[in-house]
C-alpha cells in the first residue's frame, strides 16, 4: 500500500481508452486533429483564450515556460524549495542559456509578495549583478499548501511592481483548484500569472502535461524551443488526446478530488503531527523512527522527509480501505 | 490512402497491449520493472552488453547521444542533408553548449570515410577552428539508402584515426538492418560505432526510443543529460513497455520488413523514375506535376520533395491493396 | 621584413601616449572621463547618434553584436570563409546560447544579395528547421575586397526583406573606408547596418575594438553581455583612450591609407599574379613553392595561404623600403 | 582623495614602461616571446611547474578556470558574497553552459569546510539533483580576511573528500600573501589549489590578469575556451609584459605591501568601529551617515556598503599623507 508519490501511481481508464481511440494515422507532430483542439478545450477551462502546447513532463513544461520570461543574463526568483531549484537537474538554465535561480525563503515552500520585493530590492541594478526577470510559485506548492487568487493575485502584483514575468508551476495545480474551490482562471491569468505548467500526470495521466500561454505571444518561440529541446514528439495526437480525456467532463477535477479527499482523512488522523495545514494531497508528518518503522511494518510504504518527518502523498487511485486502514494506524501510535 | 510518412502511422497492437499491461503502480523515473530489463533486452539484440536509455524523440536520442562524444568547443561531421542538420531545429548545438555541425557532402546523403578525413585534413589544429569531435551517420539514410557492415566499418576506422566519437542515428535503423540483412552487431559497435539512436516510433512504436551506449562509460552522464532536459518521464514505465514490446520475438524486425516490402513493391513499379536505389522504405520518385497531380487525384497522398520529384514512404502497418493499386498508377503514367 | 598580418603590427605612437595621458585615478569600468565621449566621438565619425563600446577583440565584437541580432534558436548568415566562421572558435554560438552560422558562397569572400535571398528560400518556415534571423558580412573581405555603398545597401535590402539583423565585421573596416572613398555613415547605417564590429587593433590600436550599435536599442542588453563575458574591463579608460586618439584627427584614417599604399604597391608588382584585385591590404598571390623560398630567402615573411599561393599583409607602419625591395623582388619572379 | 577601489586606481610605472618596451612587431596572440616567458616566471613564483595564461579581467580568468572545473551539469560552491555571484553577471554560467553556484554561507565571505561538507552532504546523489563538482574560495576575502594555508589546505582536504575541483579567486592574491606572510605555493598548489585566478590589475596592472593551472592538463582546453569567448587578443604580448614586468623583483609584492601597510594605518584609527579584522586593503568601518558626511567633507571619497557601515580600500599607489589625513579624521569623530 504505497503513499509514496503519486507520481508512481498508474495511469486512469479514460487515459489508456483515449490512446486506443488515437490510434490510427493523422498527420504528424502537432498538426493531429487531437492537438488542434488544444487551444478551445483549454480555453473553455480558463475562460479565456490561451495557446495550449502538450509536452511530456512537467521539467519541459516549467523549463519551456521560464525561458519564455527569462533571457539568459537574467534570474528567476522561487523558492528555495521548488521543484525546479532541487529536482529538475537544472533545466531552466540549459533551456534559456544559463539563468540563475534567486532562492527566496519562507515557510511550508510560499513565497510572499514582500520577499519577491526585498529580493528585487537587494539588487542593485547595474550590469554587474544578474537582474531578476521572473517570478516563478508552485500551487499547490512542494509541502501541499495552496495559493489562493488572493495571495496569487498579490505576487502577480509584486511581480508587475518589478517587471517581473509570471510563471505557475502546476505540478498539483487540479489539488489546488479542487482545495481552494476557486477557479482556473482566478487562480492564473486573473491573478497575473502569463505561464501555467498544467500538471496532469501526477493527477492519472500518462506522460502529457500541459503547458499554457495566457499572454500567447510567447508560443510561437515556445513552440520552436519545444522542438528544439527534442519535446516535439511526431506522434503527438497521444499526448493530446490523454489531455483532452481528462478535461472532458472534468476528470482531472474528479480525479484531484480523489486524491484530496484521500488526503483529508489522514490529515484528520495524524492532526497532532502535521508540519503543514493539509491543502491538497501531501502531508509531511513528525513520526520517530520507531513509528515510521511500526507503520511500515503493517505494509504501508512512504518516504522518509526528515528526521523526524515523513511524507505521504495520496493518488487519484488511492484505495480508501488502505487509506482507511493507515489512518487508524496513525490514530493508534 | 498516405505513403506521406512513417511518423504519422498507428502504433502497433502490441505497443498498445503493452500500455495496458503496464498500467499499474510501480517506481517512477527509471526504477520499475520494465526500465531494468532494458539492458538485458538490448545487450541479447546486440550480442554485447550496453547501456540502455528510453527517450521519447529521435532528437532527444541523438542530442544526449552527441552531447556525450562532442564537447561544446567541438565540431559534430554529419551530412548537410543529415536530421540533426536539417530537422531538429540546433537541438545537437542546444544539448551540448553550442557545437557546430561541420556539413559533408555525398549523393543519397551517405557520407565516405575519404571525405571525413578530408573535412578533417581542412582543420588547422589550432584555437582559432573549432576541432572536429564526432561523427554522426543515419542508418537508413535521409535518402533510404543502407550503410552495409563494411562501409560502416571504414568509417568507424576513419573516425578513430581521427579521434572522432562514432554516433549512428538509426531513426530507421531496422528498416537497414532488415535490408542488409546484416546483424545488429555488425552495422553498429563491430564497426565502431559507440552510441546508437535506436528508432522505433517511425517503426511501430507510440512514443519511445532507444538510447544505446556501446561505450558504456558515457551512459551515467547521459542519464543526467535526460534528466537535465526534461526526458525523464516520471512514468517512463510505459515507454519501456514499448521498447520491450517491440523487442520481443523480434517485431521491430517483423515490423520493418513489412515496411521495406511495401517499398520494393512500388520500387519494381517506378524502376525507371528513381532517383536513389530504394533500400529501406522510402522511395524518390521522378514524377512531373501533372503525373503526381493524377496520382493524387487516384487518393494517394504524399510529400513533394524537390522539383518533378517526390517522396514516398511506406509505414509498418502499410495496406498492401493500397501499396499494389499505387504501384498500378505508377507504372500506368 | 614581415608581410604576416596587421595583428602583429606595433601600437601607433598616438596610442602609447594616449595610454600614458590617461594613467591616473578615475572611475572604473566605463564610468570614466574617456569612455563617456565614446558615444559622441563615433557619431562625429558617423554623422548620426550612436552607441559605441569598446571590447578588446574582434571576436567579441561580433559575438555581442550578433548576440543582439540572432537569439539562440536563429541562424547567421555569413560567408563560409568568414572569420566568424572559420577563426573565432565558434564565440558567436557561445554567446547566444547555441545559434548556427549558415554559410554562404561567393568569390573574394564576397556574399550577393541573391545568395542571401536563395539561402533563405530554401529554408521552410517550421520548427523543424533553424531560421535565419541575422545576416553578417565583412569589409574589406577576408581576401581583401571592399562592398561600395550601393553593394552594402542591396545587402540590406535583402536583409530586411527578410526580416533580417544587419552586422558588419569591420576588422579593416578601415581600409574599406578609404579604398571605396565611401564616408562611414554610407557603408554602414545608410545601407541598413544595425551592429559595426569596428576594427582598430590591425589598424595600429593596442588591444581596444570599437563595437557601435546604430541601432541604439540593443546597446543596453549589449552591455550586460560585455560585462557577462568578462569583457567589462575595469579600468576601461585604456580603451577608451586608444579609440578616441585613433579617432582623433582622422588617424584611423591616415594609418589605413598607409597599410593600402603599401599593398598598392606590391599589387602592381604582382599584377600578373593576383587571385584577387587589391583594393584594401591583403594580397594573395599566385606564387609556387620555389618562388616563395626565393622571397623568403630575400628575408621576407609571409602566410603560405593555399597550394601555390601566397597572402601578403601590409600594416600600418608598414616599412615602405621593405615594400619596395619585396615589390622589386616579385617583379623580378 | 579617494578609498573607493583599487579598480580604479592608476598602472604603476613600470608597467607603462612595459607596455612601451614591447611595442615592436612580433608573433600574434600569445606567440610572442612575453608570452612564452610566462609559464617559467610563475614557475617560478610558486616553485612548481604551472601553464600560466593571460586575460584581461578576472571574470575571464574565473569563468575559464572553473569552467575546467564543473561540467555544464554541475554545481560550483561558493560563499554567498562571492565576486563570482555577485558581481559577474552570471559569467561562470555563461563559460560553463549552464553550471548553477550554490551558495555558502559564513562571516567575512569565508568559507570553511565543514560549510562545505554539509552543503554537499545535503545533495542528494542522483539525477534530479545538481551535482556539486567545484568549490571556489576568495583569498583575500571581498571582506578583507585572508586565508592561511592551513586554512586552505583544510579546505583543499574537504574538496578532495568529495571529489570537487578547487578554485582560488586571488584577485587580491598578493594582498593575502603579504599579509599572510606565506609563499605563494602554501597558499595554492600545496593546499590543493588546481586553478588560480591571480589578479594583477587591483594591485597596480593596467589589463593584464593571470590564469595559473596547478594542475596543467586543464591548460589546452582553457586556452581553447579562452578563444572562444573572445579573450585571446591578437596583440597579447602587451598582457604578458604587464605581468613579467610586475614580477619582476617581486613587484607584485612591493605594491600589495604599500596597499595593505596604508590599510594597516587606517585600521588602527579605526579600530573600535571594525566589522571585520583587517587582513588585506579592505576596510569595513562602522560610521553613521553624519560622520561619513562629515568624513566626505573634507574631500574623502569611499562606499557605502551597508546602513551604518562604509569601505575603505587602498591601492598600490595610496598617498600616505592623505592616508594619515583621514585616519586623524576618523580618530577624531
Amino acid at each position: 500500500m504505497r503513499f509514496f508519490s503519486d507520481n508512481a501511481a498508474a495511469a486512469c481508464p479514460a487515459v489508456i481508452d483515449a490512446l486506443a481511440a488515437a490510434n490510427r494515422l493523422d498527420t504528424a507532430y502537432d498538426g493531429d486533429q487531437w492537438s488542434l483542439k488544444l487551444n478551445r478545450a483549454f480555453a473553455d477551462v480558463f475562460e479565456t483564450e490561451v495557446e495550449a502546447l502538450w509536452v511530456t513532463t512537467g521539467t519541459a513544461a516549467n523549463s519551456i515556460g521560464l525561458a519564455m520570461l527569462c533571457p539568459p543574463t537574467g534570474a528567476i526568483l522561487c523558492h528555495r524549495e521548488a521543484h525546479i531549484e532541487n529536482d529538475e537537474a537544472g533545466a531552466p538554465a540549459m533551456y534559456n542559456g544559463g539563468a540563475k535561480l534567486m532562492l527566496l525563503d519562507g515557510p511550508g515552500a510560499k513565497v510572499l509578495p514582500e520577499t519577491v520585493e526585498a529580493a528585487c530590492a537587494r539588487i542593485r541594478p547595474d550590469v554587474h549583478q544578474v537582474q531578476p526577470a521572473a517570478l516563478s510559485i508552485t500551487n499547490a506548492t512542494e509541502y501541499g499548501l495552496t495559493y489562493s487568487p488572493a495571495e496569487t493575485a498579490a505576487l502577480g502584483d509584486a511581480a508587475k511592481a518589478r517587471g517581473l514575468g509570471f510563471h505557475l508551476d502546476g505540478a498539483r495545480f487540479a489539488n489546488a483548484v479542487v482545495s481552494t474551490g476557486a477557479s482556473p482562471a482566478e487562480l492564473t491569468w486573473k491573478a497575473g500569472v502569463e505561464v501555467l505548467s498544467f500538471g496532469f500526470v501526477k493527477n492519472g495521466g500518462m506522460n502529457a502535461e500541459g503547458l499554457i500561454f495566457f499572454d500567447r505571444s510567447h508560443a510561437e518561440q515556445a513552440r520552436v524551443l519545444r522542438k528544439r529541446s527534442g519535446h516535439l514528439l511526431s506522434k503527438g495526437r497521444y499526448l493530446a488526446a490523454q489531455l483532452l480525456a481528462m478535461l472532458d467532463g472534468d476528470l482531472w477535477l474528479a480525479n484531484a478530488r480523489a486524491a484530496n479527499a484521500a488526503a483529508t482523512v489522514l490529515a484528520k488522523a495524524a492532526a497532532g503531527r502535521l508540519v503543514y495545514p493539509v491543502e491538497a494531497n501531501e502531508l509531511f508528518v513528525r513520526m520517530s523512527p520507531e513509528e515510521a518503522a511500526a507503520i511500515r511494518a503493517l505494509g504501508f510504504d512512504f518516504y522518509d522527509w526528515a528526521p523526524g518527518e515523513v511524507r505521504l502523498v495520496t493518488a487519484w487511485d488511492q484505495d480508501m480501505e488502505a487509506v482507511a486502514a493507515l489512518a487508524k494506524a496513525i490514530e493508534a501510535l
